[in-house]
């Protein structure tokens, strides 16, 4: 039984330790929250050990002041538990990492953290095997986990391939209203962007760049792709569709067909099949749209930022722990165990 | 065990199958699909039986050539129900009744529906003794539901009050994608709008008179509401509070504390705290908005538009079927029940 | 001949110049600018002097630098004028006061600043009389202007009423992609608003309170208005629709024939006519969502933030001037001078 | 003097009606109108002669019931003129056609209709000279002016070039509000899309392909955009900005020290600089985020839909009338003309 320790319980924490509780090979031992806010409230619920953030003492005993156990300091939780997920906000990623490693216990940071924080960036289908029993790792962002599902089965099927990608990025995330644009369209005017090349810290055979857009949306992204195949590439339409049909964590499916037209439709399809927080961990590919002309394979895939980096999460904590080798293995057994509290 | 027929498995009719589910004293005999659509997977994973909305016998058939078991039409699942709530997409409500009404099956409509339809309409808080043991209801809409849970105990508490709100809409559906305005504000322009007099036909005692505007938002809707008080009214701003803070299935929070300025972080509570499909069955009232001044009472609620009636149907289940006499205890029993499937 | 400098050519400034420049009895005397950006550029074309908003040697110069002639720093506009025009950005106001003092000059400020600035605000249909040869004034702001423009006749036909206002405020400004909300609605949680009763500082027989919320939109602000006339009135919604049919500045119309369903075809009305920078100056009301019921009259009008208040500048000239008695001759003189540059 | 007809004053018909009316080389003989509505007072107002689209004596004779002069019907009309401009709303081009051929008309049809209806498409910078005396062409649509515009300059500055467009399209007319979606992202099925191909209809050397979204915003679109040069090109970023700063109707612009991150900000900047209607002729090309990296070349581009346009029309009707052969002269005549009613 894996003990993982879950630092910073938010947006993403909550998450994980839902889908590490989900597993039968490991176990949520506490999560840290900075003090005694309404969120220590699901962590009773779920029956989760709180844990301080800090290890300052005034700071602990705030919590039994508002009623809540605390179970003590980082510092405590960190010696019982096996790994970390470091779901902090951002900026803390190298003074975490500097606590962890004094720990000297296994640790996993988010994509909002730098390649070079830890030296190991992974996504499941990409590099699973490379990150077995490493000490630390870095789950790629949203972006990059999207782009590694659909590129690198295309790049096992046919070798080089150049990608030239457009992220249409929701502008704020669904619970901010401070920020715009609201009517607006806005490039980031960086160019290339960071988001393509990201892809090449866990699969750096593939070339790719892109240009990115914000939109007023709060949804999900979508990326405009463009594939450049090698001349002797043996695929085609259909057998691009079989493929992805194939991998774990696509959606392919017809959009005109299922009335999904837009980013909407896919959201409101991941509530209706009865999804918690109505999370959508796979990456949807809208199947008419894919065209595969002499070598330049043209796609749309929609991605739902907070949380299609959640199961990778789940087989990062397998690779680093060395319990299972093969990432389809990790995968299959992830991905049954959360569907338990997802409705489909 | 009430047994209850759930008559169209869409947005409502899956959440109050749910809600249905969840309590000790009733179950979900069945549920109607047109035919064996996506949805299907759903009632089969939650395992409840399937009907078809039709009694003609190759509508039936078809849902076995996919896979799925049809356990009959409209007419068998009518028969073994105690109660069907008819969440069937509008204009459908003339021909259910008639059949309803053949079957000799107690029945409950939804808001979509007019109130002649049944000639009883019903919230918990305003008139579920007026309901009990009636053969059919209809549960008002989202805003009629909102507005009921705060001016009833108004009235309540200081007799005669004239209300007069400007309903701000959710222009479109968090899926669908296909109305607009994406940039302009829609007055209502019939005058005064249909919604506030519906309360009337809950609580005739209330006076109440509504504009409406739909604006480019997916959300919720928001209700800026003025209430005249008798002039003798002993209330006070703080009173009001404490009113709305005693009442079920309301929500009185300082937004500015709490860090929700608008109906978007609203919502993101309601996924932060693990509710199903991220819905909010009360209403909320932003606290610090809150204000009487003389005899005018001043404030702004939040309607979550497909959720707030879940359990209001319940309540009504209970009502029509006679078994509990007291709404106080109807709505504890549903809201202990359903709590267990959400996060908090 | 009177001679006008505009302190300030933004956004206002420039709009305000261009009303000034088409009056026969008015001139514009200079503009400022805080350097030689961009917007000199149409100073030049308009032939405008262009003057330093600073006394700086240096600041001045900067002028030449970029090819621009400067004429001087602001105390030099100051002794040459006969009237400024306020139209800086906000928190200006007191140091321009004192400023303008000094220079003896008459001055006008806009409704970003407070009442108690100068002590006496102005719109043209509300207290055009008591400004009359006045040494300074503040012309309200834009959702003041457009509850004046109705309001002020119906208190001058029927005498006392109590108004309540929901202000849906556009979000944003069209030129502003910083901020949002995207998706939401944002209630101003300070009731009642400041909006409603700063109509009482150019009418102050008119009761009125106002709550407000901000909406996804960048094109114009829409009121949601609930007029209490008194007991004994003698209108009905066909003689409200005259009254302001026949007022200056509003414009009633049937939004349904005219295909004028929301805010955005407003606007682009305004375009198509062949306004300059697509304004209005008017007001707009939807004539059928006008209605009288018993003695509470409601109503929609929406305003144009950066332009209503352009047409009440100029008459706020001629009054502190003391050069037009009467408001009605004013406001014929200023639009027709308005209309030789607009298409309609 | 080119006597030139408009066929349609509707929202493009308006704007090239006044581009023509400021050549000193052409005249507008008559616009036409369906029947005497709103938007025959602008064409009073500019004394233009109105026309009936039909020639049906009763509906010409509708308009002198509303006090207009109608002056006959389109046959007369096409009497009179050298040429027409045929502004209709979509789906009459063929209809027209057969019209304009019998009157023995030159004629220009605009970017809603197909290629094939006239087989010449048309765009200053393109083909100028291949529609010398021509009879009839179809200027062609926004988007593929304004690729026309950048990619026609990279073309003959280092031949063969490959480009993928993806198109970020407002979702809807800045006047139509009945269009969503209000929070979403929706891909064009179609791939690839025709927009970018369509460059070929007037460029055939020009190897192009798109890909389509539809964003909620109301403003211009945005072409995120990557030219794949040949390897032998001798370019670099600063001599392709140079190159395109030297092109006509192109504006390049440093967006983050104008302070321009976006499309709301590029419109503002047309209003504020004083263009009628707040149009933009020029496309508006992001300075600091054209990159050229070895051969591929990386650069985003905002288009104003209803009338980057207007000026290619002025410049097509020269080509017919073979009354300047050189593109650059008709497009630096046009211009200057067009500036005396804009701003700067």
């Amino acid at each position: 039984m894996i003990k993982v320790a879950i630092n910073g319980y938010g947006t993403i924490g909550k998450r994980v330790a839902d889908a590490v509780d989900a597993q039968d090979d490991m176990e949520v031992i506490g999560v840290t929250k900075t003090g005694p806010s309404f969120g220590c409230q699901l962590a009773v619920k779920k029956q989760y050990p709180i844990f301080c953030t800090s290890d300052d003492e005034e700071r602990i005993n705030a919590f039994s002041e508002q009623g809540y156990v605390c179970h003590g300091g980082i510092s405590k939780l960190l010696e019982i538990a096996d790994i970390v997920i470091d779901c902090s906000p951002g900026k803390m990623g190298k003074i975490n990492l500097e606590r962890y490693k004094k720990s000297g216990i296994k640790h996993i940071f988010q994509g909002g953290e730098k390649h070079d924080l830890t030296g190991l960036s992974y996504t499941s289908c990409a590099n699973h095997e490379s990150a077995l029993n490493a000490n630390g790792a870095r789950v790629v962002s949203c972006n990059t986990t999207g782009l590694s599902r659909t590129l690198v089965p295309l790049y096992d099927a046919c070798g080089d391939i150049t990608v030239e990608c457009t992220m249409i990025r929701r502008a704020a995330d669904p619970g901010d209203s401070s920020k715009g644009p609201i009517n607006a369209i806005k490039p980031v005017l960086k160019v290339p962007s960071h988001h393509g090349p990201d892809v090449m810290t866990v699969k750096p055979e593939i070339k790719i760049n892109s240009l990115a857009v914000a939109v007023p949306t709060t949804l999900m992204h979508v990326h405009s792709i463009v594939v450049e195949l090698p001349v002797n590439h043996n695929l085609s339409t259909e057998s691009v569709i079989k493929l992805w049909k194939e991998q774990p964590r696509v959606i392919v499916m017809n959009g005109t067909e299922n009335r999904i037209p837009t980013t909407a439709e896919v959201m409101e399809l991941s509530r209706d099949i009865g999804r918690k927080w109505g999370d959508l961990h796979e990456i949807f590919v809208w199947e008419e749209a894919i065209s595969l002309i002499d070598n330049k394979l043209y796609y749309f895939q929609a991605i739902h930022q907070e949380s299609d980096v959640i199961p990778e999460n789940i087989d990062c904590i397998r690779a680093l722990m060395g319990t299972n080798s093969d990432w389809k293995d990790s995968v299959s057994i992830t991905d049954a165990a959360i569907s338990k509290y997802n409705g489909i």
